[in-house]
């Protein structure tokens, strides 16, 4: 016999009805955008209209980044090796973790923390990224979401911090980001703006979403690259060449405005 | 020594400089949904207004269904083993196969064969779907996209639909789905609703999208529900407990209206 | 409530005991090799001493195959992003299908249904495979578990027959297989010798397992050498590397005599 | 262009040549049984005749634990929406993680660690793993690797510490783990035998496994058990089936004897 019932609070199922969060689905669809429900499902209550665009904002900046990250790479080879789709789109999920998205995470709990300490100390924000600066350059430890390999202003997060400023949403976390890179500028001698990882981590904390779930949110939003790439891996190459992370070449349609 | 250059259409990196499909990230972002991206990297081209829309509601229509189908049992399951959030969402992604989101390929197929033998006979939908449903009849095939073990009205498969219609975007392939329902009943005697992979697939082939993609379009949606699942699991239920299917209930939020 | 109650053969669980297909599991311990009871679960049945010892050179012959294989570059890739052991060798496992490690299975039905027309129509083997040989040039097939990227004659293929010889386990298979050779010299005018996943198809027909279960007895074999390949890539390389399959060289013990 | 060249110490790939840490496959094949190679594989050098009956033992205690533990769930599930068997193992093999097999890991860095205090100390066992024991009551810590859910005298165990004491592999680690065992029933009244993932925690420590390993051999181990659950679940069962983990009955072959 099995054990006690056990609870779920997400989606209620009973003939003919649907409904998410206490939402029923067919008043959703149509009228609430797929970014909504996700912050409706990861959060239990509806974005405001201001958060909504924001979440979608940061879904579409992820969503996918070439062929060089272990999420398409990974899914490639196992495409490559024949498995189904959703099979090569799985193991290219299984890729995002600690070193690939896993900035995001590291990003929202040092904010989380100085922001905490901000407020339980009193101090300003100036004193306090200082001395948190002074902490990491003693430990030699680096602070997770600035800096990346290819970009040195990434287009994703200024238009991320471009957003949050014109919609209202631009709070202590943004405050903090922001003084953060200055005193690394200052006490480091390195200027490294924030890259997609560290915007979202802010964006993340702003709408006060618990870090756990940072890959998760992640992991959707690229969720939508991988079948791209998958799709393409399936349909234009043979199975199993020696897929050369360096070595391609983009061939796709050519730059064009958004109308 | 590697291979030659490999080519990929579908992102474009270079430094500060991301650009899905041509379309530079940064003007993507803010202004055109989540779904309307999705859409573009899969298709290649941007939606119409009302595709996106259809797009939407169909990824909102498929993002969860509770506890019990194979992709949230497979994903809890691995989250009760003590497996990071993204190793047991890409269990629950592995699980979308032939049997659980595959009847949106099954129908897409049948719809798609059905319209190009309305196309190069010429008789009209009711001869042809007549024809059809006796053929399956002969060799006791089932329609898949037809009928659902819950639901024998399912309301997103209704919403689908209405949504199509208004927007215009009900076609030839609208017209069979309802056709081949009517012809099941007169010739087979059952009452079979579209369940909501058959309604899926309905608009999947009305914008023309390959049937090799709707796995992946329903792993995209369902990404969103399972790491709400699977983040559930974790933080609320304790480590390797048997996971009955059957014997959950559900304590979320009551019904309440959409405003 | 739940569905009513299901069966399952493998294994009997009850306090203290542990049955695996009836045999007690403290009694296999250190009596009955690993790959006997590999055979013991499969089949149903122990193997017999010289079914046993095949079973064994056939999980070892496959267990690694070095760095280019889709099942080790996936598991790499996947460990690089920061993943779990575990989930980086499972995303390797999930690569094997119908390219890598498929041949088997297909080389296997290609044998079971060459056996079984000889029985059934009586010609001898040679009229056999030569209609056979025919029919495959006249509609471009190709055999599966013949000629390989890299090795001509390779070692494991020729020391799986060698060792079926030996032990008295080569019977109508490694003929048919062996006749086809010939056939395919003759009248395709290419001598492509048995690669590895034909040769462990053959012996598997040998054995009386079904095709369905070959991907399946090669992923356990290759889920050695997958632990090896991702602990190497996350004790020794830096996370987030690029993994070019083919700019890897062999830095391990040098060659040396099993004593 | 590419990084620099890569090097990988586990197999050597040249045309017609295989060899695993330096030994040609085929002079391994119906030699060297598949446990000594996995030995060798992960530790580098060839077992001693004796570690390789252990190693062997180890292998078979693990390879299946019925269809309740996450890993046969999370495969079965997999497989019941249609997934191809490896994808059904790799879901499996992607549970295997902190609680479920993470126990061997915990265990042995704790196992690790007294033996390493004892050497440093000077001090007698019985002392130390009083100490230790009264360190986890002080600060409610569990030690892992002791007592299970099913078994109270689990025979895997038994069987592991017996075989290990008659091969004259029971060293240092196999003492630690017994006075363990006597300090926790002395200072915490109860008596706790050690379950199969403790036994084979002692037995890695004895051979000399870093700790990060082990939930790799469990995997290797496991994905025996994990193609014979799969393939039943394919065989034998309806797809999309509930699969309740409680309500199921071994139907195998009676207890019979090992000849």
């Amino acid at each position: 016999m099995s054990e006690e019932t056990w609870k779920t609070g997400i989606t209620k199922i009973e003939p003919n009805k649907i409904a998410y969060k206490g939402y029923r689905v067919e008043e959703l669809m149509g009228r609430v955008p797929f970014a909504d429900v996700v912050f409706l499902l990861l959060k239990g209550e509806m974005p405001s209209r201001e958060q909504g665009i924001l979440m979608d904002a940061m879904l579409v900046s992820s969503i996918d980044h070439g062929a060089t990250p272990p999420s398409a790479l990974a899914a490639r080879t196992v495409a490559s090796g024949g498995a189904p789709l959703t099979t090569a789109v799985a193991a290219g999920i299984s890729s995002i973790n600690r070193h690939h998205g896993g900035a995001i995470e590291g990003c929202m709990r040092v904010l989380l923390e100085a922001v905490e300490r901000k407020r339980s100390s009193g101090k300003d924000v100036a004193t306090l990224v200082g001395e948190l600066v002074e902490e990491y350059k003693a430990t030699k430890k680096r602070f997770p979401g600035y800096g990346h390999r290819v970009h040195t202003e990434d287009p994703r997060s200024t238009r991320l911090f471009a957003i949050a400023e014109e919609l209202g949403l631009a709070g202590e976390y943004v405050e903090m980001a922001h003084s953060l890179r200055s005193a690394i500028k200052e006490k480091m001698g390195r200027d490294l703006p924030m890259n997609v990882d560290g915007a979202i981590a802010t964006m993340l904390c702003e709408m006060d979403f618990p870090p756990e779930m940072s890959n998760g949110i992640f992991a959707i939003s690229r969720s939508g690259g991988l079948v791209a790439q998958v799709y393409e891996e399936q349909t234009r190459m043979r199975p199993m060449r020696r897929i050369d992370p360096s070595a391609h070449e983009y061939d796709g349609p050519a730059e064009r405005e958004v109308k």
